[in-house]
């Protein structure tokens, strides 16, 4: 087999994050339900930014946050995902660079602006997100670098993908250029919702085309439509090689065939900005895996990488993970 | 005399602050002069920016800021600036009116793109500033609302208006207006640099134009060509009705014609950004004045402000600066 190249590339919808506070009533008020993601058109995402507090701009888009994360444990990350030739698509473009991330998928110079979501933060640290998927809707099987796929130990997949068809052919594209390079391929289930809408296709998935599952409570009961999270633990065992299971303050599960490895939360003061939590802690989970370190050390960088980015507004790290993880003992200093 | 509709109007360039860390040998390296404002071009922004790491992006400029501030105690603000039509034009106007400043002046819909700010934060929270003021270069005094000068208690110009010919008709235009209808204006010197560039205009300015005047302490030497703090006091002294100097760390002094009132400044626990310090200290200071509080309290009023700026990245204030007014004693609650 070749040598890599990369690590991990990502897949996923190029973003760029708008991030504003608002308080419970506000959600209440504009129907908008709490801790998922909702895909909005145009002149939604106009009306609901006209109604929102001051903001700021930060890059975003969860398999991007993944492998900017990566990159900051010092990972060789690459990312695929469609940008406009905008403003915000040169943000995007920048900051994932910036991070140390090879990006190379080419602007659109026509179309749909660059994807933003706006993000509301409620006091809890809680966030409420409502994505226009712009520019990136256009992402397609043609925008797959079979040979970056082939290079890089594993493929990393956002759910969310699945919205748009285009999108979803570039993920079965790039999942089976993965498994025939001999790579192994991760997805994330990204929202519950996005379970609900594409559950037949994720089960299939899951059982035939992924090596490293992640999900968050909502999402695998969504996907195995039970009511218990032990249920989902059950049923998912065994139909993956890791599937890694997150429940918030609560901690983390890793369950494999044989073994179920529990991860203990890291401790945040307080959480700021839950925006991203769940991509880093894949970020954390993947540097891991990607150096064969041990389940449960793999588990305990993934916390680290959540709890600091939870610690601060926006979904990209501001401290090194590296360093991080250095000071925790869970790498050579 | 008329009603006034708005306690202050500001007049700046509109700008969208690109935020980014770096240390100290970033700015030897690339012979930026820490802790000044240059003026860059488009080609050498796109250069710096490819250097700069992961950023942010947040509403800056000056005058900006200082009303976004002012509004933010409760007080009536008004802004006058110009954006293009596209997204960083979009982000500006949605953040000012969503901080309660009323904001008209139309975006241009041809020419150079809105201003950018690229910010460079040193790890003591000294920011390195690079303006590349794109359509704010189009201000001119067409923009300037001739009825909103009037109906403003004070007008606030900023000093970088002078470093393009059109901002500074506009500038002349909107202080000969202030001045015909009674009311006052303000002016913030803003850059030691820009004092350097203007110094002769400034001084007759600050003689015959100002009446309240804002500047550190690097800004108010410049200005009159002395060594020390001591000395550019006794030379403004008398000049303007008042002049507020500001000194970081060692506080500030309120001079007028038979007054010198020190103001302590506020401790905070660390400096994480120093952008937009002097704009708040502008903003609670004119909220005190327009309500003709004593001078010693619109000077606490500007520490405050200040104080809260400094604690956070980005000049615009993420806690309501009425509460924290409130909780100072220094409002009615």
């Amino acid at each position: 087999m070749q040598e890599t190249r990369y690590d991990v590339v990502g897949i996923g919808n190029a973003i760029v994050d708008i991030i504003g506070r608002c308080d419970d009533g506000f959600l209440s008020k504009h129907d908008l339900a709490k801790g998922f993601m909702r895909l909005i058109e145009a002149e939604e995402a106009d009306r609901l930014y006209g109604l929102m507090g001051p903001s700021i701009e930060r890059s975003g888009g969860s398999a991007a946050n993944t492998v900017a994360g990566l990159a900051s444990f010092g990972g060789r990350a690459a990312f695929i995902g469609r940008v406009a030739d905008d403003q915000f698509g040169k943000v995007f473009w920048h900051d994932i660079r910036a991070a140390g991330v090879s990006f190379e998928t080419p602007p659109a110079t026509s179309g749909l602006p660059t994807a933003v979501c706006l993000i509301l933060v409620t006091p809890d640290g809680e966030r409420t997100m409502n994505t226009f998927l712009g520019a990136s809707t256009e992402l397609s099987a043609a925008e797959v670098d079979a040979g970056l796929i082939a290079a890089s130990k594993v493929t990393y997949l956002e759910g969310y993908l699945f919205d748009k068809p285009a999108a979803k052919e570039a993920f079965y594209a790039a999942s089976a250029i993965a498994a025939k390079s001999g790579r192994k391929t991760a997805l994330t289930l990204s929202d519950a919702f996005c379970v609900d809408r594409h559950r037949t296709d994720f089960r299939k998935l899951v059982k035939n085309g992924v090596d490293v599952l992640f999900a968050n409570e909502k999402e695998i009961t969504a996907l195995y439509e039970v009511n218990s999270f032990d249920e989902a633990v059950t049923a998912v065992r065994g139909e993956c090689e890791i599937a890694v299971l997150t429940r918030s303050e609560a901690g983390s599960i890793i369950v494999t065939d044989k073994e179920t490895v529990q991860v203990r939360p890291q401790r945040v003061e307080r959480v700021v900005d839950a925006t991203g939590a769940g991509d880093l802690y894949a970020a954390g989970f993947l540097y891991g895996y990607t150096r064969n370190l041990k389940l449960s050390d793999c588990g305990r960088l993934a916390s680290l990488a959540a709890s600091e980015i939870i610690s601060h507004i926006g979904a990209r790290p501001e401290r090194p993970l590296s360093a991080i993880a250095k000071q925790e003992g869970l790498v050579a200093g």
